[in-house]
Order: C-alpha cells, then structure tokens, then sequence
C-alpha cells in the first residue's frame, strides 16, 4: 500500500477515479445504489437535498460510465428504475473502507 | 463488509464521511498531501485547476476537521507548508481502495 503514496506514478489513475466517482452527490447517490436498486423519486429521496436537475445529470454521468444501468419499465406513467452495475459493485472496496473510516472517526 | 451494504444503520456514519471528505478538491488535496507535504502554491500547482479561493476554503475545511495543518515559518515572506495529520493518514485505506480500483477500472 505504501507505494501508492510514495510514488507519483499512479497518481492520474487516482485522479481519474476521484474526478469520477469523488464529486459528493455521486459518491451518495454509488453508496445509496449499492444497497439496493431504486426508483428515481425514492432516490432523490434518500440521497436528500440534492434537485432534480443535479441528480438526473449525475446519473447521466454515472450511466455513461457504465457504473449505474437505468431500466424503463413502459407503464404509465413509466417506472425509471437505477440500479448499480457489475462495474459499480466492484466499488464496494472504496465504499467499505470509506464506512470503516466514518465508524472510527465520526465520533 | 457485506453488512455495510445491507443494512441502512450505518448510512449516517458513511454519509457524514461523504460530506467532510467526498468533492472532487478535498480529495485531490488529501491525496496529494498524502503523498508528501506541501507548500501552498505547489499544492496548487499539483491539483491542478483549483482556484486560489477555493484551495484556500477546501484547507480551511480540512484544517478544521483536524485532517490537515497548516505551519507558518515566519520567514520573509512567510512559508505555509500544508501536512497530512494523524487523523488525515487514517484515510490511508480509502485513498489505497479508491487507487486499486483506479488501477483495474481506469483502462
């Protein structure tokens, strides 16, 4: 683990991820998605505080990065579902630590 | 690590982690003084795209949380070198999770 931080080399692999998946509404929006899947409404919901206009453009985001699937089901009014992906899964490690972390020093 | 995702009762702990340390600037600065301490301008330098006021409010959050120190030689002009504290390297962990999946994910 050292090595990550006494080198530079590996830094625009860690900048990359941060400017991915770092911003604060879409590391809220992963952590609440790895729990389960959900509907969009209920997603605003939970994540809390965050618009409309703010949570369909992280989405898009997090979509586009294959992180995140979203599934139409055409009733009417259709039901928009998210859900985490394969991809987004392999997150987990980041999120787990981030929990260990928050439990020992949230105080 | 299972449990931090099926149950709800840790959300709050890991959404208080989200809100102090989750945005795109607070992480690139803690991975930077991660890495090594820092004087102001070449942090700057080595985030990269951050303006003067907001590096200057992301340490001041920082500083406060107790997860960075500010040291000031009173030189002429003053030296500020920003560090990494104890409590900041217990971050560690997730900066080391959030870099492996950077390393498998980043393409």
């Amino acid at each position: 683990m050292t090595s990550a931080f006494s080198d530079g080399f590996c830094d625009s692999s860690v900048r990359a991820t941060i400017d991915l998946i770092g911003g604060k509404w879409s590391m809220a929006i992963l952590w609440q998605l790895l729990q389960e899947e959900c509907r969009y409404a209920e997603l605003q919901r939970r994540v809390g505080g965050i618009s409309q206009k703010v949570l369909s453009a992280e989405l898009r985001t997090l979509v586009g990065a294959g992180l995140v699937e979203r599934e139409v089901v055409p009733t009417v009014p259709p039901q928009v579902t998210y859900r985490i992906t394969e991809e987004g899964r392999s997150l987990e490690d980041v999120f787990a630590a981030l929990h260990r972390w928050g439990l020992q020093h949230g105080g």
